[in-house]
Formats: C-alpha cells, sequence, structure tokens
C-alpha cells in the first residue's frame, strides 16, 4: 500500500501518536530512523512500519504502509525526516536488577535520553521513574538514547511508596558537597541511586530514604553539574571500580 | 523609562538579538535569568538591564529600562519568561591555559553548554570551538551553562590550523575502543582532548593532529556516549587523578 495523501485516516490517526495522552491511551509510541526501528525490531516490539517509497521493507512480518515525501514530512517530528518511521508497543517492565537508578523528577528530555544511554554503556539493569518525570516515550527523549531505549530495564513508580519497599538495597543520595567522594566509596552489589530535578535536587520527602550520600569531586567555583552528566559520572565510577 | 509597548524602537532591536547575523554583527549577545545576569555583571559584561515592572535593579552604573509583562513575553525567548534580561557584550578570548577541551564542531546546544559547565567544574581553563560548532551565543547553549560561561576561556579557531601551531601540548584524541583506557593513563600538565561531533566523530582532517587516543570504560552492548557525557567523564578523571 502506498500513502499520497496527508488526509488518509490512517495518518491523522498516527500523526495524534505525538500526543502523550494518544500514546498511553493506545500503549503505542513512535520511532523514527533505520536504527531505532532496527532496534524495536530485534526487541520484538515493532508493530508497524512506514516506509518512505522507493526504499526496502527489511522487517519481516511487520505489517508495512510506504508513504510519499509529503507524507512522511507530515508524520516526521523532525526537521530532516528519516526514509523510516515504526510504530512500537511500549515496553514492560520486569523485576529490579542489582543497580539501579531512580530518576526523581528529571525534566529535560535529553537529559532523559543521555541517562539511558549511559546506563546500558555502564551496566545499569534498572531505571525507576518518578510521576513527575518527563515522558518516556517523548521522542526527543527517544531520539536522545540512540536506541538504548530497548536494552534495558525501565519502571514508572510512586517513588516514596516504591522506596519504603525496597529491600537489602544501599539507597545512595547524591548531593553537591555531602557525604562521600563517589572515587572512594566501596560500593555494594544491590544499590540504588537517586539523582534528582534539574531545578530542585532530590526532593524533601524522597531524601528520607536516603541513607548515605555521595557527591562527585569538583571544583567550588561550580555549584552543581548538568543531572544527565552527574547521573553517567556515578555510574561510570560504579562500572569502572 | 518604563516600555509598554512591544513596537517601541528599542524593543524591535532588542529582539534582532535572537538571530545570529545581528548578535555576529554588533559582538552583543542576550541572557534571561536573575543568576545570569548576576554573572555577567560580575564579570563587566552586562551593558544594558531589562528589569519586568515591579522589580528591583540590583545593577549599579547599568543602563535600565523597565518593560511590561507584554513587553517581555516579546524579547524573552521562553515560555515562562524571567523578570531580568540582559544584553551583554560578547567575550573576548585569552591565552591559552594548560588543560584544553577542543571541541571538533558539536551541533547540538544543550551539550555545548554542559561541556561548559563541567570544564568550568573540573578544571579545564580553556576550550577551542571548530568554525562548525553551534553559536557559542544561542540561547540555549548559554542557558545550559548555567551562568558558566562567563568563568572559562573559550576561543572559535580553524582547528586544523589551530593545531598546526600547537607546541608543548600533548593532543589525545578520544575514540570509543582505540588506545588507552582514560583510568590507566598519565596526563601530563598540558593536554589538549579532541571531542567529536555527535553524528561523525572527529574528523578525518583533525585526526591527523591526534598523538594518543583514550577511551572510557564501558560495556560493548553500547556504541558511544553522548558527547557531553564523553567530554565531562574524561575531564572529571583529569581533575580527580
Amino acid at each position: 500500500m502506498l500513502i499520497t495523501s496527508v488526509s488518509n485516516d490512517k495518518i491523522k490517526e498516527l500523526v495524534k501518536l505525538k500526543d502523550k495522552k494518544y500514546r498511553d491511551l493506545n500503549d503505542l509510541f513512535f520511532i523514527e530512523g533505520k536504527d531505532l526501528c532496527d532496534e524495536a525490531y530485534k526487541n520484538g516490539l515493532l508493530r508497524e512500519i512506514y516506509i518512505l517509497d522507493g526504499y526496502d521493507n527489511i522487517y519481516d512480518g511487520i505489517p508495512v504502509c510506504y508513504v510519499s515525501d509529503e507524507v512522511m514530512k507530515k508524520i516526521s517530528d523532525m526537521a530532516s525526516f528519516s526514509p523510516y518511521y515504526g510504530v512500537c508497543s511500549k515496553m514492560t517492565s520486569h523485576e529490579m536488577g542489582n543497580r539501579v537508578i531512580v530518576l526523581d523528577d528529571i525534566q529535560d528530555p535529553g537529559n532523559l535520553g543521555t541517562i539511558i544511554r549511559s546506563a546500558v554503556a555502564f551496566g545499569f539493569d534498572t531505571i525507576v521513574l518518578g510521576l513527575e518525570c518527563v515522558d518516556l516515550y517523548n521522542p526527543k527523549v527517544i531520539r536522545s538514547t540512540k536506541g538504548m531505549i530497548f536494552n534495558v530495564n525501565i519502571m514508572t513508580e510512586h517513588l516514596t511508596s516504591f522506596l519504603k519497599d525496597v529491600d537489602d538495597y544501599v539507597i545512595y543520595g547524591t548531593d553537591v558537597k555531602d557525604g562521600v567522594d563517589i572515587k572512594s566509596e566501596n560500593i555494594p552489589t544491590k544499590v540504588i541511586f537517586i539523582i534528582g530535578n534539574e531545578g530542585r535536587g532530590i526532593s524533601n520527602e524522597v531524601r528520607e530514604f536516603c541513607q548515605k550520600y555521595i557527591y562527585i569531586g569538583m571544583r567550588p567555583e561550580c555549584e552543581s553539574l548538568n543531572a544527565g552528566v552527574s547521573a553517567s559520572i556515578i555510574m561510570y565510577e560504579v562500572f569502572n571500580k
């Protein structure tokens, strides 16, 4: 099937996935670019694929629509669109692993995407998002993960209820100056690191669950680091200890 | 003076600073928010200040305009505007320090801002931007630096000409797998690290100047890190050795 009209009903439905409301309603999200579509396909999450007319279909067994330039431009979220656009099922989360990052309401999509990418790079198996975090399926989040979103266990939780029920894990808060230097800390096997919101840091309610604090050694001239950078340096240190 | 009309000539001129062309023509740029205005003032770069009617002027000796809500909304680059909007002279660069980061055409404004912030945190004194880097005075770059843009020496250079003339520095390239682990490398006093573009990495012409390569230890499942994260981890390791 080749779709050439932007007012085609299927295309109208598809464009709605740019809104969180529709993504939630249908348990679907979209991805752009061959690399992301490849990763979704490998992980069995690709449900439909839209391909620019003239490009090859490389996804066996997935329903495909070919679309014109004009239609791809309409459905794409980017200025320079890719020839591959996929619709995916939302991921399901599984049991929490040993190395966990909790995000106490990260707001910036680029930061969330970067943290997911770094978690895969540095062997963190689970990311827990607070209820006020930016939407995991926001297109900018997906893009910033560079396909790594499919390679890590992601849970969304009411953080204080979640932390109350956690057993056997050492829970670390991150702070600019308080606590122990991450370089000199012996990290236990089962560990949770909490990263605070870009503006306010870790909320007071969540702070109550922190058993220890760690900091990243830096010059006092700089008050703090970008949240994506802080999370990445902590995971890097734990992986490379 | 209180300006209440968005068609005021001064306001019309001011809004033009959102375009790189006008920033370059006038050697000026704009900043938003009290924190950034404070940093610019401390560093003697604040030239004019626009304050939302009803807020205090805390910048002695700087020409001030009070503006209405509607005018602030017009000049602001953000959805939720701040009561302080400053016009600054562009910074001048000075002689290169011992610890230098060279950016071979970073494109994402958030990445450039983050690298500037991390450079101040980890004691890198000079950042050299290639000619094709995103504009340093792009409002998103400025915001992401969190005021740190005023605390580091930033130069813009034709990179191959610049690297050809460098003496006494060890020039490191960064690569995903080649070279030496940053953790085990003894870093010399005068050092340059080159960070490549988000898509293509370090260009072939610039690669010719790399004397050594370093990598960041990570799992093979992840092909690379975000450029802002890579640069930050390298600077973090050098600072905390």
